[in-house]
């Protein structure tokens, strides 16, 4: 932890008065520098004590992959959003029996459901400072292929070296660009099933159209349990697995919290680019965002299509639809978002600043002026490419046929290889992932919906400039300049699709063990394809790592100025998130979208008749419409709002990969689980602004009553030891004796 | 007053303590019974003041006839609502000189311009009890049609003796249905000119969009000039004439209201239906409302099908289609804010409370019991003519050239009759406006247009039940049972149109002369049709009389029997709008329009920008823009706000006809203009609910800052007597010592 509490130590000594406290995603060991704008807030829990990963609340808080989730009972249960189990449920559903529409809630542990192969608890064990093992002795001359080979080497290393450790994975993550690498080591739980999900009209309410929306009324909670083996280690799903026992697990606190109250926010925040250049930032709003946004759009159009009146292709694509969506509003509000920001005219005044104060000082100007004119060369450079990279590399790929193609043939190539020298991604402790997800395709594939959307990507790729091209793939659909022979596409794509057999779930996995020679013999068009593109595809991935590479070492040394400058004006400098575990505070705040509007910071039952018109998705059941109707508020009930609260609004900062996080006390209690932003806060992950960005939450007492009130998950609510958890009608419980020990003690 | 006071004190007495001090609409002479509340509001001046009407303030609150406006200079000078001046600068723009598009300032009292014939200013300069005169000695078992004619007759010898009074108008107002009748007698100023309107991206800024709606930035006002004779008295549009030097005109006060503030606005409401029974407001909800708002929109799609392509014709239709625009939009605001109140099982509540009280004491039971079942009886007789009302008797009606030809008809037959028995709009004293009317028209009237919107509701018509049909109509029109041969129709039409000649001006005012006898041989086919109908119409509206006549019998009792009814509970009962003159307080105050949101009660110049589009309705002009960015707000920013206050709201009760009022503070001077309601207001002609029905207000202070700041109106500026008139730049200008004695002393 030395070097990030270092920065911290040095950063906060002079800033206290001026600190914005409600941005920065903060890793734990960086909190106690913060303690006492934490104790002022309202903090009751010993700052120090949070950056035990081992120990009570950290300990609790785990990742899904993706998403985060946290311990909330000694029996492994387990809490996190309804949409961060969307795969899961979407596992368990046919057309028949939807999920999504009934809900799920098991009975008893013995009707809990396998949340399906690659669904993963993840229990962070071990952080540790490797950034001498990773950058010590590089020399500076190295080109920039060499020092990413040599940085991945190490990096595997380091790995290989921490998963002897059975049952865990590891991996590096660098911060402040590449200034440090930390070593995480988590405990990877892999039998993880499904306990209680409400229906998508509670748990998905709003749908689409409150996406990012306040006021908010979604009831965004899932409970899963983790299962190991018998002996206590993680294992494959199994009958005989049981329960796995964490060493701690969060305590529901039902009085939940009320208006400026502090926020605490523990999870797994997975990228922010809060440090990036002007030029960066322009061309994600000028180019990257808008023709990635239309490229979704067209997806969404074509799968639309392509799934009409196919409810069992429909539901293959309902998971990646529900991701376009929110991908594309999420695209919509950064463009609005940025219209609305001076963020370039601050980046590049900043930069000027940065530049004069390198320049006022030889010791500075010698160390770090070659270093911003460098990182803009290599800014500019990558620009160059930018539409190969995101039609070939990113859209052309995406076809699920041409995807299993490719991974078969790396992985036959890579496997001639020794282990440790494998790309990352195609070792053999990737083997099992890459198994599963050969698996998985077939929930999520259909061969007409493939083709559809392969060949809009194909004729979009067509129509970029000619040298941006990739000539073995134009000769294979005889694609020439920037136009596509429709009927020779079409002749091809029926071929293609007739022929290949990697549709087929005992084909691909027997493909895993193939010999390179064997699939280059192969007359499966895909597979002909992949092996057709290799050469070419291996070219452009050396040339984006030795980019890459070359990043790697201005970045770092342009944070380094960067955390110097800003470290002089006092001003702190938190990492950008990166997927490790990040704690973010902040208080339950509303604030002003415009003019004489106010939002105020909780939502409440009544909004649900409000927004009910009886249509998806503002659909609420009707047992919840009567108990609103009704008042049967129960225990839930808060005073000032004379209603149950459901939704919240916090200045906590958080980003994708915190959804599902619990949201903390002052205490360190459950009050909350954290599910989206604001749709001001769409660009927080370039620009934070204390003003307008908020975080919603969904409030531990709406969970608390609709497990109560709706659907009768009285089991779980004495699980959870919520002290109002029994009786209907709002008829107090007598604390549950039976109930778990008080949280934090082993 | 006596009758309007006693009510008032009975009811006051009990109740202060529970009262909703915000709804009512008060005649000037309830005032001093509510002191005890205005004082405790904030107000400074002596209650009883308010009810001189030829006093300060009341004096200077004047009627446009449909809005309100006031007197703010010693020279005449009157302030509105831009949207209400809106024929005056239809009156004065042309296809190549658009005033709602550049705005218009006389830069002096020369380039003033004719607001149009027709255009009135009317100052209310007695208010007196007329009952006895209109009821005394009725019997009551005339029937219903004797009953309306009496009261008639009676209305209209006051209102002649009234009128010998030369250059006044005067009418009988009716009171609590009936209960009480009282003369309002107005000096009626005919010669009005625009002085300065600013363009329509200020003065309709937000235009159909905005319109009922918060957050609201317009800037709708506007100043006309009263001129009379050089005797004083009022006179035609004469070169000749000089400028009105009303008895009283309000003082400005730039440093406007803060939240919270006593707001009083007086005006002329129109009309209110808040004690009607629950039988007629669901049918005003089921069946009124949606019919009357499709017919609506099918003529705006008409008007815009007819006259795209076509500015000369546009022009001419624009400002109906403000009007319709307007009315569908507000048909839409009722619809969705009675789906939401529960005001029929409210009145259905009282109602059964009513009728227990009045069965419940056999000198009630023998007084009112038969009241409210014979009220019940009428309404539901009315309710089955209704398809005939709307259709035929509003919608067929609609044709200008049809109009007009009733007009003349129905004008020829009652100049047969001496003056005095002659029906109300076809008499003496009515030929002038008859005569204006029919020269208006040429402004807004397309025969292409009139055409196409009547065919359409010809066929509307035709498809009501046979049994509401009209004969000779549809003989006409070769009308069998609900459908229209349309080919006949095009037909009949193609002849109509073809052949009419009172598209033209001087047949029009020509044919003001004829005989009976003359019309009956005309062979003008609108003319024809009209005397065609004749007969039938009469019998319409002799029923129509006959229902209103046993209304006006009923109706009061009904009241009366509320009124007692509701005193002894100390609920107040303020009298129905009915176009006379009323006062109405409240405070400035935002609202919560849904879970978890709040409006501010102001809204401000950075608004503006964060509305601004380009695009018309959201087109603010380039200056403004630029003031706004450069924040050159002038005197006229407001600490709290860091801005210029644009808009405001406020709980006072207020509908259309309040269009323009000045609004007050305590002290009685214009801090701003009432120009709307809130969306939750539209309803409120039947249901005002505190909590959320909201006035809307132009403030004072952007009024001041768009004269000084964006259209340099100085010479404006110093006739108000605006402490911080002149200088740009936000340089406080020193008090005008030229400026107007203290308002309010003569």
């Amino acid at each position: 932890m030395k070097r990030l509490s270092v920065l911290a130590v040095v950063l906060f000594a002079a800033v206290s008065p001026v600190l914005q406290a409600e941005e920065g995603m903060w890793t734990p060991a960086q909190l106690p520098e913060l303690a006492g704008e934490l104790k002022r807030l309202g903090l009751e829990l010993d700052p120090s004590g949070l950056t035990d990963l081992t120990a009570h609340p950290m300990n609790a808080v785990i990742s899904l992959g993706g998403c985060t989730a946290s311990f909330v009972s000694p029996a492994g249960l387990v809490i996190t959003n309804h949409h961060c189990a969307y795969g899961a449920i979407q596992h368990n559903s046919t057309e028949d029996d939807n999920l999504f529409e009934r809900g799920f809630l098991a009975e008893s542990q013995d009707a809990e459901l396998s949340a399906g192969p690659g669904r993963r608890v993840l229990v962070t064990v071990e952080f540790t400072d490797v950034t001498e093992r990773v950058l010590g002795g590089l020399p500076s001359d190295l080109s920039g292929r060499a020092r990413y080979q040599a940085i991945e080497e190490r990096e595997k290393a380091l790995v290989a070296e921490c998963e002897r450790d059975a049952g865990h994975r590891c991996r590096v993550a660098s911060f402040y660009g590449g200034l440090e690498y930390w070593q995480v080591k988590q405990l990877e739980i892999r039998d993880v099933r499904l306990v209680y999900a409400p229906p998508e009209s509670i748990g998905k309410y709003g749908g689409d159209v409150d996406n990012w929306m306040w006021p908010r009324h979604t009831g965004d909670f899932a409970f899963y349990r983790a299962y190991v083996g018998p002996d206590g280690k993680p294992a494959d799903h199994s009958e005989d697995n049981v329960p796995y026992r964490p060493r701690h697990f969060l305590r529901v606190a039902p009085q939940g919290l009320a208006a400026g109250d502090l926020v605490l926010v523990a999870g797994y925040p997975g990228n922010t680019n809060r440090y990036r250049l002007a030029r960066e930032v322009r061309n994600r709003i000028e180019w990257y965002y808008p023709t990635r946004r239309r490229l979704l759009l067209n997806l969404l159009e074509t799968i639309e299509t392509a799934t009409a009146d196919r409810p069992d292709a429909a539901i293959k694509y309902a998971g990646l639809m529900a991701g376009l969506n929110n991908a594309s509003k999420n695209y919509e509000g950064m463009l609005d978002g940025f219209a609305k920001s001076d963020i370039i005219e601050r980046k590049q005044a900043l930069e000027r600043r940065l530049r004069a104060w390198i320049v006022g000082d030889p010791a500075r100007r010698a160390r770090y002026l070659d270093v911003l004119d460098g990182l803009e060369r290599l800014v500019e450079k990558r620009q160059a490419d930018r539409e190969r990279s995101m039609f070939y590399e990113s859209f052309v790929g995406r076809s699920s046929l041409l995807s299993t193609a490719r991974t078969l043939y790396r992985l036959s190539r890579e496997r001639q290889q020794p282990d440790a020298e494998r790309e990352p991604g195609y070792q053999e402790r990737d083997l099992r992932r890459i198994r599963e997800r050969l698996t998985r395709m077939d929930r999520s594939f259909d061969p007409a919906v493939d083709r559809a959307a392969w060949s809009r990507f194909i004729r979009d790729y067509a129509a970029i400039p000619v040298e941006q091209h990739v000539a073995p793939f134009d000769a294979w659909f005889g694609i020439a300049g920037t136009t596509v022979d429709e009927a020779r596409l079409q002749a091809r794509l029926d071929e293609m699709y007739g022929k290949t057999k990697l549709g087929e779930l005992d084909v691909r996995l027997a493909l895993m063990e193939a010999e390179p020679s064997a699939l280059e013999r192969s007359d499966d068009p895909f597979i002909r394809l992949a092996v057709q593109l290799f050469p070419a595809d291996m070219e452009l991935e050396e040339r984006d790592k030795d980019l890459a590479g070359r990043f790697s070492l201005l970045r770092p040394q342009y944070m380094a100025a960067l955390v110097a400058y800003l470290g002089e004006q006092g001003r702190p400098v938190y990492p950008d998130a990166n997927g490790t575990l990040r704690v973010t505070y902040g208080t339950v705040e509303g604030y002003s979208p415009r003019d004489a509007l106010r939002y105020t910071p909780f939502t409440t039952l009544q909004g649900l008749l409000e927004k009910q018109t009886g249509e998806d998705p503002f659909d609420s059941p009707a047992p919840l419409l009567e108990a609103v109707r009704e008042r049967r508020f129960g225990p839930y009930r808060v005073e000032a709002l004379d209603s149950v609260p459901v939704n919240f609004l916090s200045t906590v900062d958080t980003t994708g990969g915190n959804s599902g996080s619990p949201t903390l006390n002052g205490r360190g209690e459950l009050v909350g689980l954290l599910f989206d932003g604001n749709w001001e806060s769409i660009i927080a992950d370039w620009d934070f602004i204390p003003r307008i960005t908020r975080s919603i939450h969904v409030d531990i007492r709406y969970v608390l009553w609709v497990m109560s009130e709706i659907d009768q998950a009285h089991h779980l609510l004495r699980e959870l030891g919520a002290r109002h958890a029994a009786g209907t009608g709002g008829a107090r419980a007598e604390p549950d004796t039976g109930g778990p020990a008080p949280a934090g003690t082993d």
